[in-house]
């Protein structure tokens, strides 16, 4: 599913608030007369955006999916869309059988706020070092203690340990830098508490020691700043390969 | 200028409708007390972009452009907003003075319409032959007359002769076709119409030799397709070298 989050109150469902979550089983149930109950691969909150959310649910319609997608796509609101479906194990789980999660980050680094992308990117005014930030992402590779960039309410609720495979900066253009980051799995608001500290640190207010001092520490809550929601796009979620066609997701 | 156009009914003023020209004149109103008129470079129709729109205006106040680009932005609606402001000669006028114009036509290309891009690309679901478009740009080049891309009505208003210099398909990814067209100047949706004979031949709907046949018969009208204006952005307009500062627009 690709969307724009910017009209909803997160990914999961909430029963007085808009959410993706809610808007899907609405198209499905309409769509199949079913009461469906779908499961996410990732929680995304409020203001955050999706270009390869994965949800799963059962049905007992015949339709292909195919058809499925175009019932639930004249059904589903314009700033939600799903692009591809297919048939899998009953047993399947997006959550447990994700293998990765690929997010990326916007950051519009210019004077003036952006209006086109107001609700796209964080507009971060000051000069950013990229150089730095991008030295300071090798930190946060292979497998770590993120509790640092856990809420600090994560203390009881079990292993802090996530294993980062990529995380990288680019230069999109003259005022556009973006960050992508693929873990196995992400703690809540782990994502948007690394940008945070890693645009500290192209402002000069964070050394990139700091970064790694604080994954060794280990202490939740820690790193206690968080960039807006509204920069951060979930792009994909991994399978075993196979599974999916991954077709839909060539256009990042 | 940079602008959502998806809020307006397009840039020119209209006394009871929103407008960027009304929305950037109630903030200069706002800021410097006088009743501030703004010409615009090029008109741009209701939910056209624009990362580049020039505007000029006259005012007594004595604050510096830098001043004045950080107190409109502080008044104007998150969709609009200044890039760069500079002080001209009194007889400027953006329209008269601007060398050439820079428009960007964005097209979505895959089965399923966008969620994020929803009112920023052109959903186009079957398969386009980019090669055929790009090759059918040719035509476009340099001095002609473009009455064929004029509305009907244009018979009556003077001159359709343009200049085009470059016109160009790119693929952005997977699914994101890209078209930048510049010119001297152009006529009322004379890029909406050349878009739409453009994607007319990439879906094998038109010929190439037709667009240049309907160049050469010149009679106002006959592209009566027109790409819907929410694909479309104001990209930049040049002036004689010197004359602003660019740098705003080199995210582009």
């Amino acid at each position: 599913m690709e969307y724009d989050g910017t009209g909803y109150k997160g990914s999961q469902y909430q029963g007085n608030a808009p959410t993706v979550q809610g808007a899907l089983e609405r198209s499905l149930r309409s769509l199949t007369g079913e009461p469906i109950r779908v499961a996410l691969a990732g929680r995304t909150d409020a203001g955050v955006h999706a270009l390869g959310q994965v949800a799963s649910f059962s049905t007992t319609s015949r339709h292909s999916p195919e058809v499925m997608v175009r019932g639930v796509n004249a059904r589903l609101p314009r700033d939600v869309v799903v692009r591809a479906a297919a048939v899998v194990a009953a047993a399947f789980d997006p959550r447990r059988w994700a293998q990765s999660r690929w997010y990326r980050y916007s950051v519009c680094n210019r004077p003036v706020r952006p209006a086109l992308d107001r609700y796209r990117a964080w507009h971060v005014a000051g000069r950013l070092d990229l150089e730095a930030m991008q030295k300071a992402c090798a930190a946060l590779l292979g497998r770590h203690d993120f509790a640092a960039f856990a809420p600090p309410s994560q203390a009881t609720r079990g292993s802090t340990e996530r294993v980062i495979y990529t995380a990288q900066w680019r230069r999109l253009n003259a005022h556009v830098l973006q960050f992508d980051i693929e873990g196995n799995a992400f703690l809540q608001n782990m994502v948007r508490r690394i940008v945070a500290a890693l645009v500290d640190i192209g402002r000069g207010k964070l050394a990139a020691g700091n970064l790694a001092e604080m994954l060794r520490r280990a202490v939740p809550g820690t790193a206690s700043a968080m960039a807006p929601a509204h920069g951060l796009y979930l792009i994909r979620v991994r399978y075993e390969s196979g599974l999916f066609d991954d077709e839909a997701n060539e256009d990042v």
